[in-house]
């Protein structure tokens, strides 16, 4: 696994990060210099995965800090960087409700994260079965959450404990963070795994490859409806077709009880260009997969399971259902 | 629209094509000189598409009787060129059953194609209402089937008609002939359109923007079960859950009466590679589309409903419900 302050760090005059732009033909480090550099690597995608732009905000902050930036300006650049992931806001808000020293927070923030991957991984565990052949999308990995990983690191856990045979990747169009990072990743973790294209899916569930699948979250409302990477949606009405278990695996600070259902979650449009400089194209970067859809979110705090309005809210901790995943 | 003759001919010496591949960048003419040569044109898909594969396969046989070619051969070449769509060894068992000038009966059988993609655009136009935003998969066009298209075509009738508003094109990966071919025929039509990500049609579903999905046919078995390009069952899959018509288009040529359902159907998987280089993948060309999620199969013949397996075997012309397509 790569540690965490490769992924991204914070020195005296800089936020230091892994370029995941360039990954995984080349590893280079991305220097940023201020608080508009760090926003702008967020826009430009050189850092992404909502707990990563969380951290990436943190060290943001704490640079501004440093330099003696105006902060009210920081925080609002920062925290336009991108729309849909609520972990922006939420460590824009921990920083500046801290007291004390700006750096040393946000590495905890930083420290604290990677904690919670850790935990709900062991929780998200515990729904596998020995065999198990998972399908996921987009990267939710060490690189979208600073180390580590919340579906890539419930599949981790479960590789370590044996449950695991496979691993599907969604390539992930149109910027490829499935064939790019997640693939790259699971390469990295000796977990043995296939690309897709997104569209081969329905196929594979068809031919009964599929056993359940997990995803990460960028904004969780409170009654549970998820966005996600564009695809996850598709993948949901898949699993619900085929009756295969769609969990959502992501920590509390992506969980937005402020937004009371998907409806209400800004949904960022990006560049047609991304996906054809030849022709008009529509770019949705995520789509909202209902609560009705979910089969249980895991957060650091366990396994949530519908209605989610209330398990939500209550943090109510769930025993995991083993028996759920078939081999 | 192109004209059958710039997409595909046969010379004296030779089979003329327009090189899909190199679609839409550059329209490059390959030039083949025998059924071998045919067969690699086939196989790496410079042409490509069921009805337009079964017309070079015409084509290549009337080039081997031209060139004295052991016929045998040519024809067991050319029919193993590619598995799934039933068009090729249709067409060749037209070519090896007919008796007098294979060119002049190759040539025929490309008129025909193309009429009746003429004649099945009018059955399908019948079932779209004013205003209808249609969604389609691949290429069903002109470059698919030697000129004007199945459910391209369908939606050139519609267009003229006054009947379609807007066309979403799912770019198709791995070699996106949605971006590079339908979006080139739909803007030479001037017909409006969007590219989007395959991964992306659920989110479309679901904000409501699509009001049918067409897609053409590399093989319709006997049930109705419809093998098409991977990811077409998803799509399908999607519009179920959306109470969204899903319609198949395509010649009678591409209904396979000796094959009883989509289990039967070969499945060609192509190289990992055209997913992706760096890492493992799995690359299934085309799934199987169940009869159950399809509303109408239109051919030359009409608009089929269900149960196909009658509709199919009688060549039953059912007529159009025009209300089924919201606008």
């Amino acid at each position: 696994m790569l540690q965490p302050e490769r992924i991204i760090r914070l020195e005296d005059d800089r936020v230091v990060m892994l370029d995941q732009r360039r990954l995984p033909d080349e590893e280079v480090e991305l220097h940023c210099t201020s608080a508009a550099d760090v926003a702008e690597a967020i826009r430009s995608l050189a850092v992404r995965g909502a707990p990563a732009i969380g951290i990436a905000a943190a060290y943001g902050y704490a640079l501004a800090v440093a330099r003696g930036e105006d902060l009210d300006e920081a925080v609002a650049t920062l925290a336009a960087a991108r729309p849909t992931a609520v972990n922006l806001s939420w460590a824009l808000e921990q920083m500046s409700g801290g007291h004390g020293d700006a750096a040393r927070q946000a590495r905890r923030l930083h420290r604290d994260e990677v904690d919670r991957c850790r935990t709900m991984a062991q929780h998200a565990a515990a729904l596998f079965a020995a065999g198990t052949r998972a399908l996921t999308h987009c990267n939710a990995g060490g690189l979208a959450t600073g180390g580590y990983g919340t579906a890539v690191g419930a599949l981790r856990a479960a590789w370590e404990q044996g449950l695991l045979s496979h691993v599907l990747v969604g390539e992930t169009r149109p910027l490829l963070q499935g064939s790019r990072l997640t693939a790259w990743e699971l390469e990295a973790a000796g977990i043995p795994h296939e690309v897709i294209a997104d569209s081969a899916a329905g196929h594979m569930f068809a031919t009964g490859e599929v056993d359940c699948v997990l995803t990460g979250a960028d904004r969780i409302a409170a009654n549970g409806d998820t966005a996600n990477k564009i695809g996850t949606y598709t993948l949901a009405v898949l699993a619900l077709h085929h009756s295969i278990p769609f969990y959502v695996v992501a920590p509390t600070s992506t969980v937005d009880l402020e937004t009371p259902t998907g409806a209400e979650i800004p949904i960022e449009e990006r560049a047609g260009e991304e996906v054809t400089e030849r022709f008009a194209a529509r770019n949705p970067a995520f789509d909202v997969t209902p609560a009705s859809l979910i089969s249980a979110i895991v957060t650091e705090a366990g396994v949530l399971r519908p209605p989610f309005g209330e398990s939500l809210a209550g943090h109510g901790l769930v025993t995991a259902d083993a028996g759920e995943v078939r081999p």
